[in-house]
């Protein structure tokens, strides 16, 4: 062993050492299980002090390079710790529960060349911004409400807002049954800390909101899939899965439905309703979408109908004011407030008060109902527009134009691929969404989600237009493209 | 059985038979077990329509009330669903990981009639609100930029000015290997969520921050505590506990420790690290305390020491520029970012883009620094204020003035229970923390924690006073206080 160290380098006598040592361990010349000469012999042989031995030593036990035995001096460890430029190999060190990392990285942004189908963002020109302006500045007015901490279920003046917005929906609740969650995601996660156990089954529709899947496995449970028809989840395969799996949660989406569109009819949810009842199995019902109804009425919520108070309802300003507000809400029966404000306050202690004074100013000055008219009827304008290029530019799609939501579900022809055409089209400037994360069971490729909300309104022509040439060329190849290219599947 | 029904109530006659129905069964005139007539019976008997009849006898199942049977008819079920007026008994329902609910509501304003020493919030003067105000000015140049979604990882202009903050702490990081969440709260259910299997073990220092072990267990861990020293937490005892139980992460506070203020030694620190990194065990550090330095420099993190990429490193704006932000951090080594950024989207997408432009503004206009010294300084006054008072009216207390943070640990006399004396402090208007719940093993009933920033700094003494008179009571009774009063220990 050949050390040099420098009295001039400014470096402190045991760093040097021990960075010396450790490029001997790192490049293999002091094996694993070799052992260091003695503290002793070492300073005397490099006419170091003991402790500055004794110190780098030490230094190297730090980082995972050696380890002290007494008795046996000091010994070269494997170096699985240190031979990565990241410590611990964290991928390994993962919970069996964790969902595959997202490497997405930051959303891809519409830009000059992409045009966004993917996600359920909102393009900026569909933000009432005006009225949020105006909303932070009244919001301003009240520095110490602002800088105070809010209470777990949110801030007062939000509840009672969301409480009169609810009533006007049918859905009768006191501001003190309301919880402010972080987006509509974060309330998936509250219900199921309240709820489930390892082991739990949750029925879910197949398909479904894929971050419910996520949130639902996550605290351990099975996502069980119930088929759906035209009017929503199947009553005899939801009955018939009550049965089988004692579920401990339903969860359904029965308005513009994430990522069919579909609306549950007022029948089925009676329906439905009594089900979940015979079997003593709340519901969690995500109203997400309810209040994007293009063509016609909103559709009546599960929570309105519920005379059992089997409801948990979900909304959320993500789909409608604006997603960088986080802001979601659970409306619940009393009893079961208990449980989901130890879940948030277990989660986050409480959601920001800066944007909940923002929203329930918003709400206080009335400007949710004309945004949403305005707002249902440039998302009109998108659907029809998405679907005429659909119908003109990719015939070999079927689908039905939705009532409501942000979204067109399309099924490909037989000889496709969805995960091929995601690929092929981001290769051409253009994100979709590849329909198998939707389905709890997976293995499905045959669907693609298309949003008319994110793209800009000029450029959905554009991208259907390139989806057609995605899929033509999808059609024509018989196999996948390059995989790894372009947008990856999440 | 005989029913009513008013053809001028104007309600559908289906719903009136369902009502009346209802009523015999819930007042027990129609026993569980008892099969109503046939529907064709009934409808005979009353001179109604079959489809009436049909309607109502779904009406009553959807309440639970009822359920049909194939060749049975219809059956009256047990009303634990329908008696109750919140339908399902949803405690029952609870996750066997579910915290105890938190049934305090609103946290305890401190008021005419209440003095807070309870919580670990910072009173509205301690708030550097001028400073907060022109950040919020400043963030609103930007509309565009508060309306759009903030990526996973959090808005990058914060994660820049987070990682030049914490440089200039001596952790070098970039801003790809920071992990913005919603507190300190939040972070740990992300590297719960990422790392923890369901029965993981999970090393925290006893005691420790309560809210560590409610996210840890949530997660299906045992959180196992290792006993401290006045140094921090015990080096044999941690290795024992690191070889008994293979714990899939050691979580710790070294610096202004919650709740006992204590410091961990430069020594102690890397003997520390040296075993974790001996037993290839993540190590998350809680610094949310580390800049509240009272009496002298800033103590080093152990991220800071980190040279085997084992330290998750967590922060938070909560207990120093204000909690209303809910803005905390995680710093990780870069292989551990995919699962913490996918452990966050599960949980809540990401975090709203408004507090974090405003953290962000702060953080660029240079204000953390002045306001830290003015900070410190204000509770440095608070600090000695609250021992000098405990030394004079709680002289049986035993504790040590704490070099930072927000809290006093003191120790109860043998003959006190901690959570008679938070009960008797609560009926003369004081809130106080008993401390049994932070210690992860439970059963310990002689400590307190008092923080001396949540209250008004003139009412320091008062509550001291207070504090002094219930413990006197408290060693003068030989009994608990009446179980019950005032302030519930969570």
């Amino acid at each position: 062993m050949d050390l040099h160290l420098d009295p001039s380098s400014g470096l402190p006598a045991y760093r040097q050492l021990a960075a010396a040592l450790a490029g001997e361990i790192r490049a293999g010349r002091l094996a694993v299980g070799a052992r260091l000469p003695s503290e002793r012999d070492m300073a005397e042989s490099l006419k170091l002090s003991r402790t500055t031995v004794t110190a780098a030593f030490r230094e190297l036990e730090s980082q995972g390079l050696v380890r002290g035995h007494v008795g046996r001096g000091t010994v070269v460890l494997a170096q699985d710790l240190a031979a990565s430029p990241d410590g611990l190999p964290w991928r390994q060190r993962a919970s069996r529960l964790a969902t595959p990392p997202d490497t997405r990285g930051p959303r891809p942004a519409e830009g000059a060349d992409l045009i966004a189908f993917a996600d359920g963002w909102l393009h900026p020109e569909l933000h009432p911004r005006a009225q949020i302006a105006e909303a932070l500045a009244a919001a301003q007015q009240d520095m110490s409400g602002l800088l105070a901490p809010a209470p777990i279920l949110g801030l007062p003046i939000l509840r009672e807002g969301l409480a009169r917005m609810l009533g006007a929906r049918g859905v009768e609740v006191r501001p003190d049954e309301i919880l402010v969650t972080g987006g509509a995601q974060q309330g998936l996660n509250v219900v199921a800390r309240a709820l489930i156990s390892p082991g739990d089954a949750v029925l879910v529709e197949s398909p479904t909101w894929h971050g419910a899947i996520r949130a639902f496995r996550a605290a351990g449970a099975e996502a069980a899939g119930v088929p759906m028809d035209r009017e929503g989840v199947d009553p005899d395969a939801l009955e018939d899965a009550l049965i089988r799996l004692r579920p401990k949660l339903v969860y359904l989406i029965p308005s513009f439905h994430c990522p069919t569109g579909r609306v549950m009819g007022l029948e089925r949810r009676r329906q439905v309703l009594a089900l979940c009842a015979k079997f003593r199995t709340p519901v969690l019902e995500s109203d997400v979408y309810g209040d994007i109804a293009i063509d016609g009425p909103r559709p009546p919520s599960l929570k309105s109908l519920d005379t059992a108070g089997l409801v948990i309802h979900q909304g959320s300003a993500s789909k409608t004011v604006g997603s960088s507000l986080r802001i979601g809400w659970l409306a619940a029966p009393p009893g079961a407030m208990e449980l989901l404000a130890a879940a948030k306050a277990n989660l986050d202690l409480s959601s920001p008060t800066l944007p909940q004074a923002v929203l329930a100013e918003f709400l206080q000055a009335g400007a949710l109902s004309g945004h949403l008219a305005r707002f249902t009827a440039a998302l009109r304008r998108r659907r029809d527009a998405m679907a005429q290029a659909l119908a003109r530019d990719c015939p070999a799609l079927t689908f039905q134009a939705p009532e409501g939501g942000l979204y067109i579900w399309a099924r490909l022809p037989p000889q496709a691929s969805a995960a091929d055409l995601q690929a092929r089209a981001a290769a051409l400037g253009l994100s979709i969404r590849a329909g198998d994360v939707f389905f709890p069971e997976g293995g499905q490729d045959r669907h693609i989600r298309l949003c008319f909300a994110a793209p800009h309104a000029d450029r959905i022509a554009e991208g259907v237009a390139r989806l057609g040439r995605a899929l033509d060329e999808a059609m024509g190849a018989g196999g996948p493209a390059a995989s790894g290219a372009g947008y990856a599947a999440v």
